[in-house]
């Protein structure tokens, strides 16, 4: 049985046109993101300069970038600037990211090694310590404070969502409020600051950055209920790593917190087992995927991430039509057909 | 025989009411920032405020504020800022220790629990990364750039130093030049930052700043020193840690790196067995402490830790006598006079 029908429907109804014709009109201003990743990654340090190029040539979706991106040719800004925080968005995300695989003892991002197999937990920590700080001086280079003031408060709730979910790791009881509490400071603030950042260039644009934080927090909560699917729908090869990657490192997400109450003290067994083993010993990644399928709760986590997938749309409705408001219209879309 | 007779004949040459009497000028600026620490280390994460309270209750000398707060008075400025910015430095300062104590396994410090061995690793990592966002989140309050951009280069400079440190851990060839360069991006870069930062306030004094700075730097650069020799002179009681830690944990410094060029093949030996075992299980502690008085390279240190002390000093002379001054004349001194 197909673990999760409507997802794979909605990829088959989608023809794949947009995505390229939206990456089309961001490709000059990404590609020069790209060039700030190569010109600002580097130091006398010689580590720093290997480390993040295996970073930063390892790709990744750009997705922050993106949008801040896009939000900044809404409110019709074009100059280097933008590109900078584009690129500063993605330097953050990757700093906790690392520091988070650390903390995971995860062996595979992206499909490649992760920096702490590859060189060790002690190195991973320094350098997720100098891009954050990488990130902001470069950020300053616009002497923009407001716009630093965001990625601190952002890089704040990014770094207490992961000790909140640390704090709860292998916990059979984590709540719903607790989850989105959560996703909330994990994930989508850093969406939301993204494409808010643009409303903060000169001319300031109050009213937009208001739509477009809600925005961005509307579609980053998205990503991560997609995000928590897919570590139960997608492949190993489609994901990067294994599936039931979260469930493994004690991590219980909506699809399974959702299941719990519904199920006999037999099969919440099975959950807590991997949840205190820390491995599929004792209960196979089959029995799980069975289990969750059988309530209808990926169905259920579908339909909550569609909802805020809509939600997001509706708060374009303000800006008037343009290429740019189409492709943030789109970008929900995109996030909730996305298997990678 | 003292393996450190300068050290001890200083100390017994002064008279404490210099330090009492510097102090006494800066405790309220020195309380305004124990203040600031209880106001701004607290979130809706319980771990955050417990894990903060322990830190910074537990002490430390302060010293980075101090030396901060001491410039700021030279340059005549009273206000909330200078005791923002003291807090600031505290902070960082405080973030790289605990992440350095993270990489060094470290167990103790000032005579405490480690964080890492009270919470593991994994929650240190996000706290010390909470701090360093915390930290710039704070100095953001008074709206000065030039600030911001300091200590971004300061804390870049003191990751790539620990990473530069790490990446020669247990080396038995580290020279001379290394060690110099590392000791200037770990300490005496935040040191210097701590004295020039003042001079960054309205009104700009660019050409006191200059000065200050390098002062700053001689002072910080005198410190480490200090901090070195004191691993190989000091007592567990008085450092809060065991005696020949760095050795253990596969540092080299000054003393060591003098030493081994003029030593037997034999007596390298008893260095490089410790290096390599990183304990004192073959290698007694009393026979690297015999080795290292042996040649008087402790003595040696210690002259050129005077010799900073001197040219920190130096720098001062552009200023009119004040009481600050006279301070900040005292500092190189008390630095060299510390035990702990």
């Amino acid at each position: 049985m197909n673990p999760n029908p409507p997802l794979a429907a909605r990829q088959e109804e989608t023809v794949a046109s947009p995505t390229a014709r939206f990456l089309e009109m961001l490709a000059p201003k990404l590609a020069a993101t790209e060039e700030v990743f190569i010109q600002h990654l580097e130091s006398d340090v010689p580590f720093i300069g290997q480390a993040s190029e295996y970073l930063f040539a390892g790709g990744g979706k750009r997705m922050r970038p993106a949008m801040l991106l896009l939000s900044a040719r809404l409110l019709e800004r074009d100059s280097d600037e933008e590109v900078t925080y584009a690129a500063v968005v993605e330097l953050i995300h990757t700093a906790t990211l690392i520091h988070d695989d650390i903390i995971d003892h995860a062996t595979l991002r992206r499909g490649q090694t992760t920096v702490n197999m590859l060189w060790g937990n002690s190195l991973t920590v320094l350098l997720g310590d100098w891009l954050y700080t990488t990130a902001m001086q470069m950020a300053l280079k616009h002497d923009n404070l407001e716009v630093i003031r965001r990625l601190c408060d952002a890089t704040l709730k990014m770094t207490e969502g992961e000790l909140l979910s640390l704090q709860r790791l292998g916990a059979i009881d984590l709540t719903v409020d607790e989850y989105f509490d959560i996703i909330e400071r994990k994930t989508a603030q850093l969406f939301a600051a993204s494409c808010f950042i643009p409303s903060l260039m000169k001319p300031e644009r109050p009213d937009a950055g208001e739509l477009l934080e809600r925005y961005g927090r509307a579609l980053g909560t998205c990503f991560q209920l997609v995000d928590d699917l897919l570590d139960f729908t997608a492949s190993e090869n489609e994901l990067g790593k294994p599936v039931l990657s979260d469930l493994k490192e004690g991590k219980l997400t909506l699809p399974l917190i959702l299941l719990l109450p519904r199920i006999d003290a037999d099969r919440r067994q099975l959950i807590e087992t991997v949840l205190e083993d820390g491995n599929f010993g004792r209960v196979s990644r089959e029995e799980i995927l069975e289990l969750v399928s059988s309530e209808g709760t990926l169905e259920e986590v579908q339909t909550m991430a569609e909802k805020f997938a809509e939600d997001a749309r509706q708060e374009l409705s303000f800006f008037p039509p343009s290429e740019a408001r189409d492709a943030l219209e789109f970008a929900p879309d995109f996030v909730l057909q996305r298997r990678s």
